[in-house]
């Protein structure tokens, strides 16, 4: 069996690993990302690289980049966590292992490794939505991993569901990140407390008694608590994220959503609801089947999988 | 050169054409659509064919039809404005021609046209947006037709821009096609000529003095003359418009969008502020390349050119 080498690397830390045609990573290593400077980085992703090329014999080498990748992918456009501006990250991590790396955006490698080896096996029509702190997204469309004319496609996290809505940290109003994400549901809960703490004893608990520092593991647990004002802030943004599940599917008919990233943990408190409203919302529901909403299978390792699987295809 | 047949089947007409490599349509016929019972329909599309091919010797034969196609490209499952439900067009054709056709969603057909023939031509990630009525889409990604998981693939008009908005015809509220569309600039001068009849005179005039009776053609009209009243409802028209680009911009990162249908024959007036609107609401636009905007070349017959040039393809 033929081993790759995969490499996520996230604004805050690398994760190098070896890979085998099945998913199973065979060997990991992990180094905080040295994010200021652009040749730092790819030092790190270097030195992983080599040190698991010494322990084993790899075919081939893929880069998961947290940011955007050009359509050769060869150059990060543009990395919001990193120093990386128009940088040639292909080259750069070549020039210093000597031989050849792919380059993909992190969550088109998470899409990829769900939609062959986890939640969307056999499916030739996917969407991956990582409900993180934002939204991440990537698509296989007619059985290969989609990516646009630039390499920029697959940002549902940033189209528009309220006009003149919540500010995004892109610049725009309203973007479905802003609604659908891991900032929404503490948005929510914080809210929630400062309106109504009688309805949130146990989440300002969690918090130490202040609204402001209520955070997403306290919203989840109080949630599987069973307490019903966080069950409310789940219910509230997995609507949201139903919602824009069925817009998505009225543009794309995709066979099923892969629901991954830190808030989809919570598992059935985000997707049930989500459920629901993708079911009620869906354009033409009578007239056609409806996508399935799974859970990603790959968890935080998607994206290095990914990575490596890709590196395999060439 | 090989001569293909194209049918478009919509509604009102059915029209069949001789088309050669080019696009070029060299013979035409059109009937009136029998739309209350399929096995009329499914009989003046066999009478028009049936009669090309006694003057043309024609390689193979496509049929563009205004309805959801399921992905074997065989039955209609559902045609807002026929009496098709689950209807095997394909079979129910081949059977009284004697030969193969393929069946294809018309606007599909007609983006493939585009990408091929005429507005799009060279271009690899294209959408189609057609501006009539409502809206319709046909999609061209990584150089191949989308269809999506089960042929429903391409209602964007669907995906939801206002929550709570205006109700769709397809039963939910807040549809882009509400708000980007002929219906919508009708909507819109009528609604300006009831609240502000002297700053609508042109307008009312042209509709013999009655608001609910304001059309279409009578705002283009106007427009065309320079009534600011006119050209305000396609400024809002074109802003929605550009905006619902910048989503699908967004998601599908295309190299550019061809605008079609009745309405886009107002040219720059409805392109022109829905440049505007895409310019200033793609997200990440300082870091991208933006998809140009273009009108459509090849009109009402796109989607007969299309079914023609797709039956070549096989």
């Amino acid at each position: 069996m033929s081993l790759t080498i995969g490499v996520d690397v996230g604004g805050t830390k690398v994760a190098a690993g070896v890979v085998d045609e099945d998913g199973t990573i065979v060997d990991k290593l992990k180094r905080s990302t040295p994010a200021a400077r652009p040749d730092d980085t790819a030092d790190v992703i270097a030195d992983v690289v080599l040190e698991l090329l010494t322990r084993h014999d790899v075919t081939a080498v893929g880069i998961g980049a947290a940011g955007f990748v050009d359509e050769t992918r060869s150059t990060v456009l543009f990395a919001p966590n990193l120093a990386w501006r128009d940088e040639p990250v292909k080259k750069r991590v070549e020039d210093r292992i000597g031989r050849q790396v792919i380059v993909e955006n992190d969550a088109n490698a998470a899409a990829w490794a769900e939609a062959k080896l986890g939640a969307a096996r056999g499916q030739h029509h996917m969407i991956l939505i990582t409900v993180g702190t934002g939204i991440g997204a990537g698509m296989v469309l007619d059985g290969r991993l989609y990516r646009g004319r630039w390499g920029s496609a697959g940002e549902p996290g940033h189209y528009r569901v309220v006009p003149d809505g919540r500010l995004c940290g892109c610049g725009n109003q309203g973007c479905w990140e802003q609604y659908a994400s891991g900032n929404a549901l503490v948005a929510e809960a914080r809210e929630l407390a400062r309106r109504a703490p009688s309805a949130s004893v146990r989440l300002l608990q969690l918090a130490g008694g202040t609204a402001d520092r209520i955070d997403g593991p306290a919203v989840t647990q109080a949630a599987r608590e069973g307490d019903a004002g966080a069950l409310s802030c789940f219910e509230i943004v997995g609507t949201w994220l139903g919602h824009g599940l069925a817009d998505l599917a009225a543009i794309l008919d995709p066979g099923c959503f892969v629901i991954g990233g830190g808030v989809s943990e919570a598992g059935e408190m985000l997707l049930g609801p989500a459920r629901v409203a993708f079911e009620h919302s869906l354009t033409g529901r009578t007239h056609r089947q409806l996508a399935e909403i799974r859970p990603a299978e790959l968890g935080p390792d998607a994206g290095l999988i990914g990575a490596a699987d890709l590196a395999r295809q060439g």
